[in-house]
Parts: structure tokens; C-alpha cells; sequence
């Protein structure tokens, strides 16, 4: 089984890239995932291989053209939904999102370059427009990279342990609370004793309680959220 | 002059990584940008090179150990503020943050694994958390590269032509409007006739209305900022 990922871009050889290593490389031996790239260049039809072309009405940069996506896109027999195409205007990526990903079993990812694509691929082709924050990246590969990696440590047998992700930001609509570990005294800073009373409903409650306060303050629209659905005050 | 970026990391062979190609992959060429990596696990103190260690008060996960990123921090001699500590709990990053990095000759970036750091290490050194979305990542890599390559393409030199910046997704706070290229006619759609009309003026009106549109729709939250800075109804 495990979890494909089709990736059309003009810079196949940023890819695995940081994939390669650590928890995703394992996972990538283990063929718990799998990549395969396509150079969108190789479709083009002239002989100078063009991809991309002056924007309409003018302005700077260049576009994507629509026509030589839609061959790549017509071609690549493997090419299945969800068709996401990296775009800063399209739907926030998080953590619902990885989960949703990582319950199918493929899904396609189209990196944009220069100024953005020719809007009529997009209805053309059922393409989502995906966006991992709101800044502007050079290029959609390395929002691949990050979808992806948020992607793979959620599929089954990349973390040993399942509960460590039930424990951390945003899985229960908080950022996560503090950690410590050893040593015991750092710099003349103790761990805060609850955490060494053994007594766990109450360390899960200081947890929480320290989780809500950093929320609160950090984040006032995540907080808004999960107040609204605690109904807390 | 350029920018200089410091990364602590257990992976230092992620980095260049994918900035090693295209646009940022030039400039770091041309020495328009730099960096260098420092292996954390370096500066650990025992035979085993441990940087990790179990959550106090018990839990998954393992949790990067305040004294040896102190060490690692204290024994860096090239290492500066701002000193940024790559957390989902973090700041978030966005384009405003991007100029103001760009704008600094150099910066600190600091990956942890694991479930996190000792918070304790955050205040004893004036670590500042960022993070690049509401999701969980495998590690700080990833974002540091995401940060990195937004953070590139705003230095000078890189992109030619400085209009394309201006013209494009949270410039001004919308998204940015529909592009279009040759060919004319794709699969039975024009390109919008304003775009050929020549009418310069009419163009960036019906670019600016069209980004308003979809702002609009797609991002509400980005929409009520906007109003409220443009007295909008």
C-alpha cells in the first residue's frame, strides 16, 4: 500500500531532497512512500522547450502556459486525484489536511514557477490550488517538500510511537505545552516540580492548563476556535 | 555584503539541499547569500552523543536537551541574533517577516527533532520561535528552507526584475489576480478581451477587482484586514 506521490515540476532533482534523510528517507527505503517526478519542460512542443510566456495585458514575470500543463496532464497515465497545484492563493495547508492526505493512497502535486500558471488549467483540469503559508516561495517545490513531510510522518509505521502525535500542536486545537527534560537544574532553572510528582492526572492538567494559556496569547484566532468548541471563557 | 544564515542541525545534509538549484541556487553562486551549518550532535558532552532525553513528567516522544544547544549556542563564535528556534508554537512566518529578514545581513536558525526543545533553553538564550504554518513537520529543516527561499528571492540581484515582486500574493494584502498567456484560445476559452484591450489603466482596474474577488472568497481573514485598511464595503 503506502502512500504515492506524482510530482510534475521543472526541477525534478530537488527531489527526494530532505526527503532522503531521517524519518522520511527510512520510510522512503521501506517504500512506506514512494515519489515519482516529471520534468513539465518534456512536454513542451518547440524546440527551445518553452513552458512559460509573457502574461497577458502586461506586467512583469512570466507565466506558465496552460496548454503545455494540459499535455503533461494528459499524458502521465498515472496522474490521479487529488490534482494540487502549489499556489499562495489557494487553501491553507494544516494539520487536517496532512491527515486527509495521508489517507489516500496518491495524490499529484504541480509546482508552479515564475509568476503563477494560466488560470484556464485550473478549471480545465480540476487542479486545488494548495497554499503552505502566506508567503511567496520561488517555486512550488518546496511546498511540496513541506506537505509531503507533514504527510509521511503520519503514515502508519514511519513513528514508532502513535502516541507522541496525539500530544503535540495543533492536534487538539492548542499549540503544545512545554517540554522539559534533564538535566533537573539548568542554568539555576528547575523543571517545575508537578512534573516530578508522579502524580499524571495532575501533570495532564497543568499541561493543558499551560497549553490554553500559551494559545491564548500566541494565537487569538486558534484560541477563538477552541473556545467556541469548549465553550470556555 | 549579502545574507549569511547559521543553521544548528542534526541533518546539515539537508542544507543547501533543494536552495543548491534555480533562482536561490545562483544567487548562493554569486555570493549573494551564504551559509553554514553546525552539526548539533557535536557538541554533545558524552561518548554516546545524546542531545535528547525523555520528557519529564512522562509522555512520547524525546525532547532536545537545553544544555547541549546552550553549549552548542555559547561555543559558536560566528553565531548572532536574531537567533530563531524553528517551532510550530512560534511567530508566524509571513511576507512581512520575509522582508525584515532580508533586510538583516545575517541570522540563526535553529532545527529541533524530537517532540521539541527544553523551554528552559528558550529564554536563557533569547531564542525566538517561528513557524511556517499550522501543521506538524519532522523537524525544523524544512522550514528553515522555506524561510530561506522566500527570504532569497527578496535580496538584491536575484529576481531582475523588481516589479514582479510588487505585483503579486500579500503585496498589498489580497491575493493575487487571475494570470494568462498565449495561446489565445485554450480548449474553447479566451483570454478575458480587457487583457488585449491595451487600456492600461482598465487592466490594473480589473486586476485589482478580480484580486479583491477572490480574496474575498478564499480568505476571509485576509479580506477583513484589507476593509479595514482600505475602508471597504
Amino acid at each position: 500500500m503506502g502512500f504515492h506521490a506524482t510530482i510534475l515540476t521543472l526541477y525534478p532533482e530537488m527531489f527526494p531532497g530532505p526527503l532522503g534523510n531521517s524519518l522520511a528517507g527510512k520510510a522512503l527505503e521501506k517504500k512506506i512512500w514512494s515519489l515519482k517526478t516529471y520534468q513539465i519542460r518534456n512536454f513542451a512542443t518547440d524546440r527551445h522547450r518553452s513552458v512559460d510566456d509573457t502574461p497577458a495585458g502586461g506586467g512583469a514575470g512570466m507565466v506558465m502556459r496552460a496548454d503545455i500543463l494540459a499535455h503533461a496532464i494528459d499524458d502521465i497515465s498515472s496522474l490521479e486525484f487529488p490534482r494540487f497545484l502549489m499556489s499562495p492563493r489557494g487553501l491553507c495547508f494544516n494539520q487536517a489536511m496532512a491527515y486527509e492526505i495521508a489517507s489516500l493512497e496518491r495524490a499529484t502535486f504541480i509546482c508552479s514557477r515564475f509568476e503563477g500558471v494560466d488560470e484556464r488549467i485550473i478549471e480545465a483540469r480540476n487542479l486545488i490550488e494548495i497554499s503552505v503559508g502566506d508567503y511567496i516561495l520561488s517555486g512550488g517545490e518546496i511546498a511540496v517538500l513541506v506537505i509531503l513531510d507533514a504527510v509521511i510522518r503520519l503514515l502508519h509505521g514511519v513513528i514508532g510511537n502513535v502516541e507522541s502525535q496525539h500530544n503535540e500542536s495543533f492536534e487538539n486545537g492548542l499549540l503544545e505545552h512545554p517540554q522539559y527534560t534533564r538535566p533537573q537544574i539548568f542554568e539555576d532553572q528547575e523543571i517545575p516540580q508537578i512534573l516530578s510528582s508522579g502524580d499524571h492526572r495532575a501533570i495532564l492538567e497543568w499541561r493543558k492548563s499551560q497549553a490554553e494559556a500559551i494559545t491564548k496569547v500566541r494565537r487569538p484566532d486558534l484560541w477563538s476556535t477552541y473556545q467556541k468548541k469548549h465553550r470556555k471563557t
